[in-house]
């Protein structure tokens, strides 16, 4: 479709000058104060969507307002419902940045600002691939349907209440979750699901001050007491012992055994760059992947008791250690936070305070006719063979739109691998920027031509 | 001797001028920087000596210089050795202070500064005993000699080198440590031994960098080895794992159990002011002191991973913990971490980085004809009946006096209960000194009267 191409080409700079309107806004989720600047944010986004074309309403959560933007189809078409976030990361240490955070600029084909890849930058194709579509063709044959949220950076917590509250608004054959990146060889990435997680904060109180370690004969130390539950939740060889933690697990799939087959890389590029030779046993990349996305896990994410800078001879008064518990499909997080409790309790650990919340696990079976039609767009739009990830080892809701909306979730993202999503020096390259307008547009084009079975 | 009393009563005045003058110094150990002011307060303490008649030297070590003072007596007489220290903790949190920490007032009929109780004001005492007596009674018929340190807050690295070293210069008969306080019902106390310590770190070191936690089921997690490896050393009855780490221990002497039993006070006390009831099992105040004063520990001071307040979802790049293991009489602290390293070693945890220093612990013999003096010493001038620790949960180097030396140590204090050494607002009472400066003058007095078998 090189018409399109050469349209979106030539409007380089006016995306640029658009894009940077949106980096400027500090819609900073993860801190308070961000509140005025979100919702500036989100009105934005609206108003550029109606600029493309796309209806939109602003609607109110209990947190940060939710984008919700409609262009239906002339008759009975399919709809693809694209999801993504207006919200970003705090910038952080401003120091390692090498220019202002919320000032864009573009330097080497680059463009630097905190959420130029993590999602202004992707959510901003998607809105131009719909404008360029309908300048070059007029209404689409595809109902497209536009799910931008304001807290995905604290974990969506308004998503799920919003999700349930408007099912028929949201109703779609497919979800493209616009995020992340592509591999670091230019090959595109498609992400066909994301493990579900707990949080798990567990503390152990001991007595009402830190004590001076000559009486850990005769006072109970939470630390120990800390360190003997932890113990009884994990053995050296990795199995996790609270009872029924591995129940309704579905494993690995054949295709998705198949598609991890073709993950490209080596197993040595891990050991170099995380400078270890632990990796749990996985002997090869096959191995590695699979652990990585298949198997779940029970993570400590911080431990603390006392003070390591004044590290004074005391029974520390208190020990808090944080868990994350990454689930894969089947596995029921709520049941899991369940055992754990009762598991803690059995064991003579029910002074241990403990708060938990989860969200499942979600895989999207890899044979999906819309599968093929994104591989399709991203291997004409990058040139090189998609690589398909059956799951990742991280975790985000893809169970909301597999399973509360019956919208299976592809993630196709569009920024390139060194983005320094959440880190100093965000970017997004304009190639990327440029690339994802045409796969937005392509996505209208292709999708409107009808999802058929294979 | 009600002579001596009034005449030391008559000096008030002139002893809070040269206290305070040595309180003004910020001899502060445990902080760098204050160098040259450990070495003018030494100085001081070294005029203030010869100013009472008593031959001063200063020491030079590696750290900061040990004072010595000698008082010769006539003829064949015995040899009491008086133990202190001229170093200060730093003064913390300045806010909490109710008047500067190195600027003494006298409030309420208190000193109030930092080191007032622990321990200028203590070795000030047995300095003007010293004069008091020898103005009063001229040359005493015992050998007096003065050892003050300026390491004691940060556990004394050069006492023993120092004393192995000297060990002609520092031969006595006793050793008088003056440090600590009397009893919060006001009676005075003698202290007959500490424990020993080892400090231990232990290091799991991991990937070379924090991990997004997604990567947990591929690479080892130094904080589940840190778990595991802890898990290890101590089961949840309070049993030490590590082999051999029972191996020599001396128990409770008969003596020691009675003098146990005479300790006044209610188990009930503690559970109020700490607000726990776990007392490790002790149901009595018997059993208490017993636990506290006999039974080694091994405590978790500190344990780190990862960070309390970004509790990012992370696999941390590694894991640290201070222990301090608390060893009684008959244990050997080298053999002890010798056994630690093996343990580990044994149990697949050689990559485990681990730092260990021992000092012995030493309880000294309640029946000493010494003992027996300072205590009769003790009930006149504070008119109330002594209380024998034969030890405390705490460590210190009874171990150097008692075994290097052949001089057997009892700690005498002279602060009051409430004197918060360490803590905002130390303080010392004028009537705590004034009672200190004739207890050191009447053990110059009774000392030089014979020490004699009952």
């Amino acid at each position: 479709m090189s018409r399109l191409r050469t349209y979106i080409r030539s409007l380089e700079k006016e995306y640029l000058n658009e894009l940077f309107k949106l980096l400027r806004m500090k819609s900073i989720s993860p801190l308070p104060g961000y509140g005025e600047e979100l919702r500036a944010c989100a009105k934005t986004v609206c108003a550029y969507m109606e600029d493309a074309g796309i209806k939109s309403t602003l609607y109110a959560t209990s947190g940060n307002p939710i984008v919700y933007g409609e262009a239906p189809a002339d008759g009975n078409a399919p709809t693809v419902l694209i999801y993504g976030h207006y919200d970003v990361q705090p910038e952080g240490d401003r120091a390692v940045w090498q220019s202002e955070p919320f000032e864009p600029v573009v330097y080497n084909g680059k463009i630097f600002a905190r959420g130029a890849g993590d999602n202004k930058g992707q959510l901003f194709a998607h809105i131009k691939g719909y404008e360029a579509y309908k300048k070059n063709y007029g209404t689409p044959r595809v109902n497209m349907k536009y799910l931008f949220e304001g807290e995905e950076e604290t974990g969506s917590p308004s998503l799920l209440p919003f999700a349930r509250e408007h099912r028929d608004l949201l109703r779609a054959d497919i979800t493209i979750w616009s995020d992340g990146n592509i591999h670091s060889s230019g090959h595109p990435v498609l992400i066909l699901g994301l493990k579900g997680i707990c949080y798990i904060k567990l503390t152990v109180n001991g007595p009402c001050r830190d004590l001076h370690s000559g009486y850990a004969p005769v006072v109970g130390s939470p630390v120990w007491r800390l360190v003997w539950l932890l113990s009884l939740l994990k053995d050296r060889n990795g199995g996790i012992a609270i009872p029924g933690f591995y129940d309704g697990i579905e494993g690995p799939s054949e295709e998705g055994l198949r598609a991890i087959r073709g993950i490209p890389g080596a197993l040595a590029d891990y050991q170099t760059d995380w400078k270890t030779d632990d990796l749990c046993g996985a002997a090869d990349l096959e191995a590695f992947y699979t652990k990585y996305i298949y198997e779940p896990t029970l993570n400590i994410g911080c431990i603390q008791a006392g003070d390591l800078e004044n590290s004074k001879n005391i029974v520390p008064a208190g020990a808090t250690a944080y868990l994350d518990v990454r689930v894969v499909p089947g596995q029921k997080p709520d049941e899991i936070i369940r055992s754990l409790r009762s598991w803690l309790d059995e064991n003579g650990f029910e002074d241990v305070a403990m708060e938990g919340r989860g969200m499942a696990a979600s895989f999207t079976p890899l044979d999906l006719p819309g599968v093929r039609i994104i591989k399709d767009i991203a291997r004409d739009v990058w040139g090189k063979e998609p690589i398909l990830y059956p799951g990742l080892g991280g975790s985000g809701p893809f169970t909301i739109f597999n399973d509360e909306l019956g919208a299976p979730c592809v993630m196709f993202p569009y920024a390139q691998a060194d983005q320094h999503e959440h880190g100093p020096n965000e970017n997004l390259s304009v190639e990327g920027l440029l690339r994802g307008i045409e796969a937005s547009a392509e996505i209208i084009a292709r999708f409107g031509a009808g999802i058929e079975d294979e």
